[in-house]
């Protein structure tokens, strides 16, 4: 019985120690080494390898991230369990960056950037954080942790998901009825949303046509959920005032792209939250002993959801 | 009896507003307008105004900002209270500014704004906050309120002071002979010193080389704490990485000032904290009434340490 690394081997060699301490009995092995394949019964990996089918013996399936969306599940067994990465460093890394992204629209740090870049000495009206709405799209664990860290701040937060939720001092919206009215009171949007069919492309011109003039928004989610050409032209027409981008499509986002030196436009590569090896090993061997047990692993892939 | 506003119009008519609520029998004032010098008795201002011995029966001068190193203390008559501005606006103003500008130096933002306008799509590494110790020269109310913020985050939390002082989860250091031992264990010092003569320039070369390679400096104190050629020098040498300032010397910085082009250096123009006409009238309402009771008010200055 085996666990297999497919990932690098920095990280591999964090999790290897981990899982040695922890489970002594389990076989660990990284992509590098020569393994019988019927031993693999676990396997964390990003995409899923093309050869997937000779681990006869695999029982699940790992994510190194927090989505699932570059798996591809119909090349996976269906008895296969799909597990969506949940540690507690992806999650403390999405809210400092949640935390910094927020503020940093609310306190007009693109137009300082730009101004600083101009030589321009201004102070900018700014609301008060009880004036400027935060709504989340996507009300999913990160957006729960993320939360927990704005509320001390004042802002009136809201978050829009696909099925009915409930939050102590968030106002909660879901389906596409409702999506709308979301919008129409939100001044900083937050996108935490999956990668799904029905997300793909819903960051597009007739969603930020619902949104306040001057609204801004922080986009954490995915690449493909954002239409870049709509974005540009939100931005340009008024619409939106800024965007900090931390995913684009495709990524890397191309030399010379116009997001690159558009002034209302602050990029990071996909760094908001990145998978934290120690903790990862922690949380997928506590989703092994969960699977022996005969409980579900936590963040546990519905097929039909798609996260 | 009086009340004088020297000060904005706009902020005047939200205080003359409150005034009216809350002290309907005192006699509200702009500085526009005509008054019999006799009956002031309370004057809130940003500069102490040369002809002030002419308000004979003055009792109590409220500066409208956080600092009043703006005063020149000897001036005014000994009997008369100098009062710095506490309010709630203020405070919450610059918890936003420092959760935000520590954030910023943690996650790499000044690197990745620089990346951006280079057009590179590169992630780097970055410290947990476990690892990252923030320490804050000055341990006054804005210093205690960032801290309150900050303490979710993880951050091991220092503080370095004048005087001995105490706060849970802080490791406070006090006095000359302890600021190197804070200094070398300090990886983002934020300095929310009060400027006086004994803090005029502390942020230079000396103080610098205690601190660890690679350190970062978020700086909302006073400009005159800062010597801007160390600071430059201290980033193209490495001993810092990056630093975020809201005050400079002077202000406004010069157009083509090194500091506004410095890749490592962000600027925002003295906005971190900007006193709130609402919340600011209530406390100095607030403190008319303790006055009026015999109690001190709160942020009275000690005129011998000029804070």
């Amino acid at each position: 019985m085996a666990f297999l690394f497919n990932s690098d081997a920095a990280r591999g060699a964090v999790f290897r120690q981990v899982f040695a301490r922890e489970l002594p009995n389990l076989e660990f092995y990284h992509c590098s080494e020569n393994i019988d394949p019927d031993k693999v019964r676990y396997l964390l990996t990003w995409n899923v390898p093309d050869e997937v089918s000779r681990f006869r013996n695999l029982e699940v399936l790992f994510s190194i991230g927090a989505g699932v969306d570059q798996f591809k599940p119909e090349t996976v067994p269906g008895h296969v369990k799909l597990v969506r990465m949940v540690e507690d460093g992806i999650i403390r890394m999405m809210q400092e960056y949640v935390v910094l992204g927020v503020l940093a629209l609310h306190r007009e740090m693109l137009a300082y950037r730009e101004q600083q870049r101009r030589g321009m000495w201004q102070a900018l009206t700014s609301s008060q954080t009880t004036e400027r709405r935060v709504g989340f799209l996507g009300l999913g664990m990160l957006a729960h942790a993320a939360i927990d860290r704005l509320k001390p701040f004042g802002f009136p937060l809201a978050a829009w998901s696909r099925s009915k939720k409930v939050v102590e001092g968030v106002t909660c919206f879901h389906g596409e009825d409702q999506l709308a009215g979301f919008l129409m009171e939100t001044d900083i949007l937050v996108c935490l949303l999956p990668l799904t069919e029905q997300t793909r492309g819903i960051l597009n011109a007739k969603l930020f046509s619902f949104l306040p003039m001057g609204a801004r928004l922080l986009h954490v989610g995915r690449g493909p959920q954002l239409d870049q050409t709509a974005l540009i032209e939100a931005l340009d027409g008024g619409r939106l005032a800024a965007a900090m981008l931390d995913v684009t499509d495709p990524e890397p986002l191309p030399e010379g792209h116009a997001l690159w030196s558009h002034p209302k436009v602050m990029i990071t590569p996909h760094i908001a939250s990145v998978t934290q090896p120690h903790t990862a090993a922690l949380s997928v061997i506590e989703n092994i002993r969960r699977h022996r047990a005969g409980k579900n692993p936590i963040g546990l892939v519905d097929r039909t959801l798609g996260y």
